[in-house]
């Protein structure tokens, strides 16, 4: 495994890889790297014939007062688990090489940006977009993976992709989860003991609701009874949105669909979490 | 000449000759092409292999009420001309194919797009960097060139460039002048004789600005005086701006730098015209 911190330098690397006809995948991460991550690698190794995974803890997609600086960050252990998993590069650039000072150009999905997470997280998904759109243009991949985990980021960047003619296939894989069923987060690692425990409520609300829509209950029907288990459960200090939504505008759904989306977002003590389950009816 | 009008297909061709290491040259332009589309073209078949050009009138750079359905289209004429030149493709995409229904992603340049032009062409520069964005994603060239005569908009389209990390390199050509020194522009189409023969004074102004600078007058008089010359020509409807600039941050000089730039937009009966001047001290 190569690092490789300056954007110039990974853009040539890839440039020679494409002239040599190799195909290019890539996996962008913030970094403390979890089995969710993991298996993204891994399908990006199993289909193309070089991966390359970024770490870069995003400065623009935080809002001030949110986890920016305590974002959890332990490059040792992170570049041991891809060397064990043996990529052939990791992008770790830093702050002042992808935003020098000056910076001032921004991509906006719209719509889709101001939905669900990103009522509570203003120009979080401007932030995304623009990073991804960034690391596409220096690593220049054929392919790059994302989990689908944080699903309103999947979908933004696939519009993002598909309106700037961005020549990059974007694949979606499964959210990987703890055996109770947490959804894997490097954000997890902010739970106690108890909040831990709890956490597992979210998805015991996705399963229900799942349980709920295929038993062909009315979407607000279903939100509502999501929402009451959320509501029981005291370590939950916020429930920022949790319901039915359309998979494709992330619209609250009021009437079933082909295709369901679920999702949760909520805050367990100071931790915001999110989670989704697409429901095939 | 090929005409390609499938973004799909303009990619496959552009992608295919750089495997075998061309160097591919990108014209953007709105059509109605003159002589100073055609010196950028020149410039750009004597540096490189392949030349491809593109005449695409952006619906999202014009504001309501602006000339977009007037816009002068000449498809026939600009095509002969592109073929006596010999250019090696004609990208001509139609808008569906760029802004299917739905299209939600936009780039915005901040700061440097609310200067000059911006103040009075809202979400104009946006419009423009989306569509370079996503042309050159189609193009997808080694080197793209623009005149000097958009001053402003090539310093956003560098500006973005930077930012986002694009692999092009822009090229900034001479602005191209009638004998009498009014700017090339498709849109002089619209000017009457007698407007023709006024908007003279836009250059005149320029030469009369870059004189006095050379003669170290403050760049705040400078200014005074050039607007006190539009002002006595009847013709000019509206100064939307007219003086020195910073040609880095497009900010009114208060003092000389060793690099000034002299600007104009006027509107000259319904047509409006810029022009500028880089004068070196």
């Amino acid at each position: 495994m190569e690092i490789i911190r300056v954007p110039k330098m990974m853009r040539e690397i890839t440039k020679n890889l494409k002239i040599k006809s190799k195909t290019i995948a890539f996996v962008p991460t913030m970094g403390a790297l979890h089995e969710g991550h993991l298996s993204l690698i891994k399908r990006a190794k199993d289909e193309n014939d070089i991966t390359v995974v970024s770490i870069f803890v995003n400065p623009i997609q935080f809002a001030p007062g949110e986890d920016y600086e305590k974002y959890p960050r332990d490059i040792d252990k992170d570049c041991e688990k891809l060397k064990n998993i043996e990529i052939d590069y990791l992008f770790l650039p830093d702050v002042n090489s992808l935003y020098p000072n000056g910076y001032s150009t921004y991509i906006n999905v719209e719509n889709l940006s101001d939905k669900l997470c990103g009522k509570f997280r203003p120009n979080h998904f401007r932030g995304v977009a623009t990073i991804v759109c960034k690391l596409f243009n220096i690593v220049n991949p054929n392919r790059a993976y994302f989990g689908q985990k944080d699903y309103q980021q999947t979908l933004i960047i696939k519009k993002m992709v598909e309106d700037l003619n961005i020549d990059v296939e974007i694949i979606v894989c499964p959210t990987i989860r703890e055996k109770d069923g947490l959804a894997m987060s490097s954000r997890n690692s902010y739970l106690n003991e108890i909040e831990r425990k709890s956490a597992t409520v979210i998805y015991k609300c996705l399963k229900e609701g799942e349980k709920l829509l295929k038993a062909k209950i009315n979407p607000s029907e279903v939100s509502e009874r999501i929402q009451n288990i959320l509501k029981k459960e005291p370590v939950i200090k916020e429930i920022q949105y949790a319901g039915v939504f359309d998979p494709f505008t992330l619209e609250e759904l009021k009437e079933l669909k082909d295709v369901c989306l679920i999702a949760i977002a909520v805050k367990i003590g100071e931790t915001r979490l999110i989670d989704n389950l697409l429901v095939n009816l």
